[in-house]
């Protein structure tokens, strides 16, 4: 698939103008531009301009609300339970977010679970949030089944990511990571190229290691069994028990604590996807001198890209160092989108009645995508 | 490497007497106690009976110090910071961990990192002393480092494990796993039968894959560089990055938080490991009614376990499952210990001037092993 790069302020223009269009509130619309194209300053494609025709798919389809505003049905100074009415997941995750930041900063620790949202973009978004403010941060959300535990034939469990978000010098740590090997985003690239799966990615409609991409997908899209491996792969020798671990891990904090949808139930109803956020901020001043701590793991994490690199290594990364570089990267010499994505685009401005030329001049479509508009 | 099986209730008396011996406190010993004979029960022998040796070894090290109490050195509603003054490293968790405990019944939330502690058996077992107490329980250590970061060709980060429990019914959560794909005593285990390790686990001194296990662990030992490889192996096709990151967070929470030694220095010092906990405990309470919780909790879990097995599958298993089962058959059955363990026991027991054949009546140590006590 051919690539075509654009301003990183033209992006944000257009995304800014199109949640205009769907009716968001400047606010919101701003809040949501950001969470994607911070996916894409970052690399993460497949969660950036890419996921617009989801958005637009959600809104048309009737699970994803535009006139709700997400409620605080419990509170204490730690904690909160909040309901998203199903809105938009982006807009009630930064709600929940800047509540556990704001009891983070009164009380210490904020810890906040979220129920009936929608998909929230990337979940380190959400964790830095908390990090830009000298706050630890963390998110996680559930999603539709699409992890297989250990031993089963079907998917049970979300990708549901874990984002972890910690103030340090000079690249803030940011790990933010599925709980499955990789995420069905992977899967789809490797199913575009025609390129087999690699090993110990995904399972087949009886439980067994798959490398066929069509039929790995097909068999998720059509629920028939089958999926995506756990970090550590479908077998306890690699720890695929760990990885499923971690995936209970978001479940609890997302759908159990906000008693919301569990992942094998998401995304089954006409109305809603019953998505499932937690998310908490933690006060480093409640273990000492939040300096002296930045500058303890701020000296760790130099250690460990100072260390001894494996032979053909030339770099060892911390987490969330490739990120300040891409972001940098892109803001300075544009943000690469695929031809599928920009195809979506054109139908989106179509729908909503916006002039596309004017955001993306000269911009066609190739032949044989010419069709693929309107027809997601 | 030959087996003999022991009631629970002979391990019981023989340890306590132990740690009577050395010269802990009745409830500091038993307190060790428990945490090494839960250990066994759930089937972890690498943490119970075989460990013995190496507390043995840190006390007459003097790495281990007998004559000092743990001190909170800061603290807040929510939090607290532990100076472990390199006491027992079991002792030291219990007190930090009971202190997180403490402060989630008051204030909802404890968070607790300790500084100059010593090895403390499973992290498991913090994490379930509140679960029993019907909370939501966490804790994590570093260690000696093991895990090379990816692209690295050295071992910058420990084991570093982190376990979870949370009340279920009829089975609790308990997720209890270390951010390295294996721990070293799986390595030794390959090592001692003599077969090759399984591609995926360990690195050579150059970081290059390597499935031999006597060389890995002699480089380990002298500290030529390689170990074993994060969760998620050496690439970040399979997620490497995710099993570093996760050794990360539980660095956070014990050496980062606390200002201890980091696992790159762990155990490089004449008078101390240096080994740091983190510890948390979370009410329920705070997200709304307790008991409805737990209840959508068992019933994501029973539907886990109902789920459709893999082909050849019989069984989906939820994390803690196994351990009630195993513990269940340990207490009926008694606990097997292996040769290698019995003949350090019977050293122990010359050092402390016990009567082993009181405690182990009949048992002779194979020829092989005979020279061995004394040698360690």
């Amino acid at each position: 698939m051919a690539y075509v790069t654009w301003k990183f302020e033209t992006l944000e223009k257009f995304c800014t103008d199109v949640f205009k269009a769907f009716g968001f509130s400047e606010r919101d619309g701003n809040v949501i531009t950001d969470v994607l194209l911070t996916a894409d300053l970052y690399g993460i494609e497949s969660h950036g301009m890419q996921r617009m025709v989801r958005y637009h798919k959600g809104i048309a389809k009737g699970q994803i609300h535009l006139d709700v505003a997400p409620e605080v049905v419990f509170e204490t100074p730690v904690s909160a339970v909040i309901d998203g009415h199903s809105g938009m997941g982006q807009v009630i995750g930064a709600f929940a977010m800047e509540k556990a930041i704001e009891k983070a900063k009164t009380s210490g620790v904020g810890i906040v679970s979220v129920r009936n949202s929608n998909h929230y973009g990337i979940a380190g978004y959400y964790a830095q949030m908390a990090s830009k403010q000298g706050l630890m941060g963390f998110s996680c959300t559930n999603s539709e089944a699409i992890m297989v535990p250990t031993f089963a034939r079907k998917a049970m469990i979300g990708s549901n990511p874990i984002a972890v978000a910690v103030p340090a010098d000079p690249y803030p740590f940011f790990f933010d990571a599925s709980t499955t090997v990789v995420t069905r985003g992977k899967l789809e690239m490797y199913n575009k190229t025609g390129k087999p799966l690699p090993e110990g990615w995904a399972l087949d409609e009886n439980g067994a290691p798959c490398c066929d991409a069509p039929r790995v997908l097909s068999n998720i899209v059509g629920k028939k069994g089958g999926g995506i491996m756990p970090l550590g792969g479908s077998s306890e020798k690699l720890g695929s028990h760990k990885g499923y671990g971690w995936g209970m891990v978001a479940e609890l904090f997302s759908s159990i604590l906000s008693l919301g949808v569990t992942s094998d139930k998401c995304c089954t109803f006409p109305d809603k996807t019953g998505i499932c956020h937690g998310f908490a901020a933690i006060n480093p001043a409640i273990f000492g001198d939040p300096e002296a701590i930045k500058k303890h793991f701020s000296e760790y994490l130099q250690s460990l890209r100072d260390a001894p690199k494996a032979e053909g290594q030339e770099r060892i990364y911390t987490h969330g160092e490739k990120e300040v570089a891409a972001a940098a990267d892109r803001r300075a010499n544009g943000v690469a989108v695929n031809d599928g994505t920009m195809v979506e685009l054109l139908d989106l401005c179509q729908y909503l009645k916006l002039d596309f030329e004017s955001y993306f001049p000269g911009y066609k479509p190739p032949e044989k995508l010419a069709g693929f508009a309107g027809n997601y």
